[in-house]
C-alpha cells in the first residue's frame, strides 16, 4: 500500500468513470496527461480544490470552468527537461550527421560517401524560455551551438540564452538561424505561431524540431514548406493528432523524421512522475505551499526570480 | 594556378602512373589517403624527401622501405576532430533515443510510443588519446557523459580524459562502460585489438562505436557478439574491408549502424586537406619545421607536453 493511501481515500478511474469518482474529491491527479476527459467531468467536481497533472504542458486541461475556478492547477515541471534537451541536441545531429540516409542507405546494402556538416558554430533558436527550453539551450550551447530564445519579453542578459526575442515578433528572427526548435506551452497565443509566414521568415535549408505540442503548428503549411524545399528538414515528436493519422504526408517524406511523442519519455519517467505527484501531496496535506503552481491566466508556470 | 605550382613543378598521378611520377621528385602528396599504391611504386623514388598523407591515420603508408628510410612523413592532424567527435556524440545519441527503430516505424506508418534513455551521466571509454578522441572525450563530457580513455601510458590527470587505462590492459576496463569508442592508430599493437575476449569484457548491452579503422576489430568476434545479444549494439564507419561488402550481415543487423567512413567528412574537408598541405609545403620550402611530423615506430604524431 503506497503511503498515500493510508494518509487519504484513493480512487483509481478511467475516463468513463470520472465524473462519478469526482465527487467529494478533495484533489485530481491527471496520470493520463493527454486525456481529455476531465472538461466532460466536470459537472462531478463538487469540492476539489486541487487539480495536478502528469505533464508539463498543461493544455489538455485549460478549460474555462477550470479556469474561472479557485482549483489550483499544478504540472510535472522539471521531469522532462534533461530527456527532451537531449533528444533535440540529437535531432539536429542527425540532420548535420544525415543518418536518416545512412540508414535507408544500409537497408539497400549501398555504399555512398557523402559530405555532411558541422554543428559547432551553428546558429538554434528556442522559441520558449520555460525549463525545458533552458535545458535544451545549456545542452545545445555546450555542443557547440550559437543559442538564442524566443519567449514573452524581450531581453539581452539571459544566463541561458543570452538574447531572448519577443514571441510576437517572432518572424522578424527566424531567417537568422539553422535550427529552429518549438518548445513553447500551448495557448491562446502560441496556438498556429508556425504558420505559413513563419516557415517562410525561415532560412532556406533550415531545420525545425517541434517538441512542444502539435497545435503551436499550421501542419498543412509546415507540409508545404517542406515539400518545396524552402525547409531543409523536420523532427517532430508531437502532432496536431495523435497518433499521427496513417494518411498523413509526414510519415513519408524524407526530410522529416516522425517520433511518437516521447521525446521527454525515458526508463523511470513514470515514477519521476508519480513522485512529482507524491512530493506535491505531502506539501498540500501539511498546508505547505505546492510546487509547480500553473498561472492560469498565462497557462503556464511562471518562472521564479 | 596554384601558388605552389608556380613554386615547383607539380605532378599529378593516378596509383598506375605513380612509379614514374615518383622519378625525381622530392615530396609526395598521397591525396587519395585509402591508396595502396606507394609502396608498389616505392621503387621510383629515387630522392624523395617527405611524404605528406590527407588523413589522420598513416597506416597505408607504413610499409618497412618508408619507415626504414630517411623520408619524413606528415599527416593531416587536426582536420577531422570536431566532426568525428559531433559524429559519435550523434551516435550515442541515435541508440539512446532509438532513431534507428522511429525510422523503421516511420517506414511502416506505425506509431509506438517507447522508453528511451538519458546521456547525461552515463559512462564513455575512448581508446585513443590523439587529438581526435580528445574532441571526443570534451564534447562526450559537454553533453553529460562520465568519460574516461585507454592509451600508450596509464595516467590519472589527463586534462581531456581524467583517468587514462593503458590500453595493453583495456580489457579489464571495459565492463565498467556503456559506451566504448575505438579511435586508436592502427598499428601492430593495435590490430585486432577488439576481439572476441574484448567484447566479453564489455558490460551487457553496451554500445561500441567505430570512427579509427576497421581492422582495429576482430569482425566476426564483433557480429557473433551482436548476434548473441551481448552487446546492445554497434556503429561503424569503418570496415575491415572498404567499401562494406554487399554479403556482410553487418548490413542488416537491426542494433548496427553503418556509415561509409565518412564520420570526418564535412562540406570542405577537400579544401582543409589542401590547406594543412599547402602550409607544410610552404615550411618545407622555406626550411623551417613541418607540422605534424609522424613518429615511423610509433605510428603516429606524438603529443607534445
Amino acid at each position: 500500500m503506497h503511503p498515500i493511501e493510508q494518509a487519504a481515500v484513493v480512487r483509481y478511474t478511467r475516463a468513463d468513470g470520472l465524473a462519478e469518482a469526482l465527487r467529494g474529491a478533495d484533489a485530481l491527479f491527471v496520470y493520463d496527461f493527454l486525456s481529455t476527459a476531465v472538461p466532460g467531468a466536470w459537472h462531478g467536481a463538487d469540492r476539489l480544490r486541487w487539480l495536478h497533472i502528469a505533464s508539463a504542458g498543461v493544455d489538455p486541461v485549460m478549460f474555462p470552468e477550470l479556469r474561472e475556478s479557485d482549483v489550483v492547477l499544478t504540472n510535472s515541471r522539471g521531469v522532462f527537461d534533461g530527456s527532451i534537451a537531449e533528444y533535440v541536441l540529437g535531432t539536429i545531429l542527425a540532420f548535420a550527421k544525415d543518418f536518416a540516409r545512412s540508414l535507408r542507405l544500409q537497408q539497400e546494402r549501398t555504399w555512398q560517401h557523402r559530405e555532411t556538416e558541422r554543428i559547432a558554430g551553428r546558429t538554434a533558436l528556442v522559441v520558449g524560455t520555460g525549463p525545458i527550453g533552458r535545458a535544451i539551450a545549456r545542452l545545445l550551447r555546450a555542443a557547440g551551438l550559437r543559442v538564442s530564445g524566443a519567449g514573452r519579453t524581450a531581453r539581452s542578459d539571459d544566463p541561458d540564452f543570452g538574447t531572448v526575442h519577443e514571441s510576437a515578433r517572432l518572424n522578424e528572427h527566424l531567417g537568422d538561424v539553422d535550427f529552429v526548435v518549438a518548445v513553447a506551452p500551448l495557448t491562446e497565443q502560441t496556438k498556429g505561431l508556425f504558420d505559413a509566414s513563419a516557415f517562410a521568415a525561415m532560412k532556406p535549408g533550415a531545420r525545425f524540431v517541434n517538441v512542444g505540442r502539435g497545435e503551436l503548428v499550421v501542419t498543412g503549411d509546415l507540409v508545404e514548406a517542406l515539400r518545396s524545399g524552402h525547409l531543409g528538414g523536420a523532427a517532430l515528436d508531437v502532432f496536431e493528432t495523435e497518433p499521427l493519422p496513417a494518411d498523413s504526408p509526414l510519415w513519408t517524406m524524407d526530410n522529416v523524421l516522425v517520433s511518437p511523442h516521447m521525446s521527454g519519455d525515458v526508463v523511470g519517467w513514470r515514477n519521476a512522475l508519480v513522485e512529482v505527484f507524491t512530493d506535491n501531496f505531502w506539501r498540500w496535506r501539511e498546508g505547505r505551499p505546492l510546487r509547480n503552481v500553473v498561472d492560469k491566466d498565462l497557462g503556464y508556470v511562471p518562472s521564479t526570480g
